[in-house]
């Protein structure tokens, strides 16, 4: 990623690279070398008693690694999420937004050593909140920025 | 679920129950009180690289916990699932199938304990496979049975 992208067209990236999130009705609300925010709408993603499904809220949360990673400047990288663990902590029944950080230090080690051994880990934590605020899930993923072929 | 439900039956009864199993195409296997198989096809779960996208690998696994406890004869009982760690070992670039297991004493304890105290916990390991029988992802799941209202 080169160029600054607006949020519109990094929903329209996400969706055309990830089909199912478009199903998911999902959006990018910001995304910058250190954080990361995106949302998913109540519909079609709750359950038949109006609460969010789970998965949805795993996508909502595990999509933002890949996102972040754009603007990591690793040539033929590849970021891959290789163990996601989330927690619910409340059902969902509104809209939810997922946000997580990575410190400027963590970003820089991260890209200097995917560069250096084609390869580096690194984890995410985000947290998952409904309309009102409430945290309804978080995660820690961990993620690996790989040098493909 | 009082009566045998045939797999086309416990098909659609998920995709109603969470219709975005239905854009995803899930479909259930075989669900006795002591195991469930569900599959995701390729299309529409893969990315563009044709890997089959995390959150979906996700569903096909954590699902199988909603399946097996219709089966539990706990008045007023929902399975809730509060935690679900995931491990992806490789890329999916085929149908998934996720298949887990709940011995018959587990099956047991959980539905005397959700009736005598109102909610029990259970944990739920699951592996998910490609078509050619390659495990790509483990999943560990922590559900609880509540009895609600």
């Amino acid at each position: 990623m080169t160029e600054p992208a607006t949020p519109a067209e990094l929903t329209a990236l996400a969706r055309t690279m990830i089909p199912i999130l478009d199903a998911m009705g999902l959006e990018v609300l910001e995304v910058t070398p250190h954080s990361a925010t995106a949302r998913i709408p109540a519909e079609p993603n709750v359950n038949h008693f109006g609460a969010m499904y789970a998965g949805c809220l795993f996508t909502v949360a595990e999509v933002l690694g890949g996102l972040m990673a754009g603007f990591m400047d690793v040539p033929g990288g590849v970021p891959l999420v290789k163990r996601l663990e989330i927690d619910f902590s409340r059902p969902a029944t509104t809209a939810v937004t997922a946000r997580t950080t990575l410190s400027e230090a963590e970003f820089d080690r991260v890209q200097a050593e995917a560069i250096a051994t084609g390869k580096s880990n690194y984890e995410l934590v985000a947290e998952v909140t409904d309309e009102a605020g409430t945290v309804v899930a978080r995660t820690r993923g961990f993620y690996q920025m790989r040098v493909m072929g």
